[in-house]
């Protein structure tokens, strides 16, 4: 059976299984059946799908179609963080996407902590290939061979490389579209230092733009912080990550990671120069750091409702859909084409001022059809226009994300759309960073612990940052539901990992050295570290 | 032994045998050793690793580390095709690089011109797969069943799909960096019309669109046409092509290709509507197009010289390099900060104007060693600025495409710089365009034929256009060389094959129907068309 058919047969299933709160009464054929704060990941499927984001590619399980709607999305973000990462210095290359066995096992960790998910090709055409090769699951082992040829003295570096490209991670755990795909797209950085504190205002730098990513274009509120020895990248010195909150279910998700790889792949890779001191030989300081596709399904996931889409204006590819109304078997043929031309005069305004505007003149569908259609899309502004509406030489503007609705003169459209465009985005990232801050509980004791992440919160303790106190907190978080409970996932059995210990730290109450106490063991705590269940 | 160790040592072993009047005299260290008329496969690899363009890859054979240089010339294409494609209501996406077996074989004549080319995937980390998957070498397979789903209606048409991708043909060919690699870049158009005429519009316009990128950007003159029945699409309707010509080698180079499927997928996938006339099924009229990142590898052998790279100015990342020269030990610091703050303000005034100037103060290197770095890596022009040029108020600006010197005025640069750009860019192109037509032969009976393609010439004959035809002609012209004849590419042992049936025809002597002979078989000959050795 297919991916497609089995998330239909799901709804259909979850639906006579007394499901039916799930149900959204009297939706249209072309909306979202079902509850968002009911039934989570059918109502994730169908917004992606029936918003035409994404198709379900039934060949291969894990992979999935990004239609334009979503991909637009994806160049916003390229054509943003590309002139961003230039003006660092940063090149983009092509490195191919198949490295050699022996290539990929060079650093112990790193390959450790990928090998069970590489994908091989073994054969080409009918014949076998003699030494397999395998597909980037990332591209440490593809690039430092070449790091270690290029880089001869201290004036090689820095070298800053980056690409745009597709990876592979067979993952079998339960795929989810953009969240956790076998094949997605991403950009990995990965650049070379001489020193240690270059590396490291670099790696900061590069989180600072994919906050911005995030928070400023996708207005998805993230949590900055470092990951734990046992969370971060797997042959590096330390990762620094952003955290999103997804509040339906509760869970957090990694959002992108900028990794200072320290001098362990250089060793392993024997990138070294000539210290122009004292001519002794240096191993380079590396970062890499990506963003990928998951950051369309983080947005979706939290700025979606039960009409569909909704999309922050600075990434929507249609800003303003302008659609004639009040248009009826009375109404003369003169009125009507009044109306079209307005319909028509007004998007060319909107786009002479820089504004994504479209009309939709379609003949075979009602105003009310057109509605649901670009509510399911999205599209952050509705405006409408009529007989009536001609006649006072106005417009009503529809918000999608909060549904206020406002009459705004003709001729104060250029002005107070892009405005518009504006404030949502405002609002749009402020409501979420309210429902995330208000989902961060500090915890100060572990009686507490399990029952506040059961209440879809994020929980923030003091820390002895001690990796078995955190496979210890895993183990005492997880629950032992039913197989059926758990696909609910309101009941997830999952345990708590760390998601990372945040850049910015409670102060109340602080953390005293020597005396505050990690509330899992017991033992002393060094910071505040944010726990949670995540994708 | 690795791609890289076999060129070199190619090149030591040519040179110990009698190879010496490859060398090029004097050349400096980071110069080219070998000269583009006497060697020319040495000459291009040469020419791509030291200017920085391509790395090989000594992991997996054919396949090519894209260096910046190369990189951002890729870009640029990008940038331009991908807004025309937009003004024409394309729209871009992303498919899964993997695809079934089932699927790959559906259309029985294209998985026949792909099969034995096919990477497959059989393992994830340790375990096999159930069902293999291959890597896709072009995505008809993978789009075409959601083309089915998606297309419904006339009003769903026409459907336009863009995606740049990787996509990989596990050739067991010689590889050829850019030329003929196994993975590589490229942008594949799928779309889906209601009429034949529809569909052959599109066709056309795509074709003038990579015209353009070869012709306006490259500067590489190509000549149009369409492929014979033996050399068209696998599985599709009609081919037409791109053909470039690389004079030192006499061989052709198919640049990119718009093919028109016809109803021949629509009809394998079930992509049908209802013709809104009489509601009878009809199925759509499918395109598909593509350009890769050969073109960059044709642009290189056309303009690259014993110096190494020229580049078009429209598609360099540096058009101009400033550099300071003139100064000696006798030059006094308050000079040599005079010269190189000039050299910045020089920079400074082009950047404002749009032009991509770049200074070189590096410290350690004399300005001669600058000459010939910034000649390998191709800048069009160079501006020298020493002392002596300020108290005269000028630069000596150096063409790299001709070699010519003009001292221009400090004040002329911002109106000359941009104009010698414009200059250089046309003089490339018609350079290479009147290199091309002069090799471009007539030739009106069989006996010339072998000798005029052995002078590295095309040939253009009136032609039956049948495929027993092409397979004889192909047969005839074959050579029976030495494998050390081979190697050299100076005789080579392939014969002929039809390029095109270019779109321009000629008309000296016309082709009479009914009585103008194919000079090959002696049935009717239909149209003139080009033969030659490719690629």
């Amino acid at each position: 059976m297919s991916n497609v058919d089995k998330a239909e047969k799901k709804v259909a299933s979850k639906k006579s299984a007394k499901k039916a709160d799930a149900h959204i009464e009297g939706a249209s054929q072309i909306g979202i059946e079902v509850r968002k704060e009911v039934d989570f990941s059918t109502w994730y499927t169908q917004v992606l799908k029936r918003s035409e984001m994404l198709e379900y590619y039934e060949e291969v399980s894990g992979c999935y179609i990004i239609r334009p709607l979503a991909y637009n999305i994806w160049q916003e973000i390229q054509n943003f963080f590309d002139a961003e990462i230039k003006k660092l210095g940063v090149e983009d290359t092509y490195f191919p996407m198949f490295v050699s066995q022996r290539q990929l096992e060079r650093e112990k960790d790193h390959i450790e902590g990928f090998a069970a998910e590489v994908a091989w090709v073994t054969k080409a055409g009918s014949s076998n290939i003699e030494n397999p090769v395998a597909i980037r699951p990332t591209s440490e082992t593809v690039m430092y061979p070449y790091f270690a040829k290029w880089i001869r003295t201290y004036r090689d570096l820095p070298l800053k490389l980056n690409q745009w490209c597709n990876v592979v991670r067979w993952e079998f755990k339960n795929p989810q579209p953009f969240i956790r795909t076998r094949e997605f797209l991403w950009q990995e950085g990965h650049t070379a230092h001489f020193t240690k504190e270059e590396a490291d205002t670099e790696v900061y730098k590069i989180l600072e733009l994919y906050r911005q990513v995030y928070e400023d274009m996708l207005a998805v509120p993230v949590i900055r912080g470092i990951k734990s020895e046992k969370e971060k990248f797997a042959g590096g010195l330390y990762t620094t990550t952003l955290e999103g909150f997804i509040p339906t279910t509760g869970r957090g998700v990694q959002a992108a990671t900028s990794h200072c790889l320290g001098q362990n792949f250089s060793k392993m890779f024997d990138i070294v120069i000539e210290d122009p001191k004292d001519a002794k030989k240096v191993h380079v300081w590396q970062n890499s750091w990506g963003i990928s596709t998951r950051s369309i399904g983080v947005m979706v996931m939290i700025h979606g409702d039960n009409k569909g889409l909704v999309l922050p204006p600075r990434i929507a590819a249609t800003q303003v859909i302008v659609i004639p109304c009040g248009i009826t078997s009375k109404t003369t043929e003169d009125d009507k084409k009044l109306v079209e031309s307005k319909v028509n005069d007004v998007v060319e305004e909107l786009k002479s001022v820089g504004i994504k505007a479209k009309a939709d003149l379609r003949e075979n569908y009602s105003p009310g059809y057109k509605y649901n259609h670009w509510e399911l899309k999205g599209v952050p502004i509705r405006l409408e226009i009529g007989p009536r509406d001609l006649q006072n030489q106005q417009s009503l503007m529809v918000r999608r994300d909060n549904g206020s609705k406002e009459p705004i003169p003709l001729a104060d459209l250029v002005s107070r759309i892009p405005d518009t465009l504006k404030i949502i985005q405002k609002d749009m990232f402020e409501r979420a960073k309210k429902v995330y801050d208000d989902h961060v509980k500090i915890v100060l004791k572990w009686e507490d612990f399990v029952s506040t992440l059961d209440g879809k919160n994020f929980v923030m303790i003091p820390w002895c940052e001690e990796v078995s106190c955190e496979t210890s907190i895993k183990e005492k978080s997880t629950r032992h539901v039913t197989k059926e409970e758990a696909e609910d996932e309101k009941a997830p059995s999952m345990g708590a990992k760390s998601l990372c210990i945040p850049l910015e730290q409670p102060n109340d109450p602080p953390i005293v050295p020597g005396e505050t106490e990690c509330i899992s063991c017991g033992k002393l705590a060094k910071r505040y570290a944010l726990f949670g269940r995540s994708y």
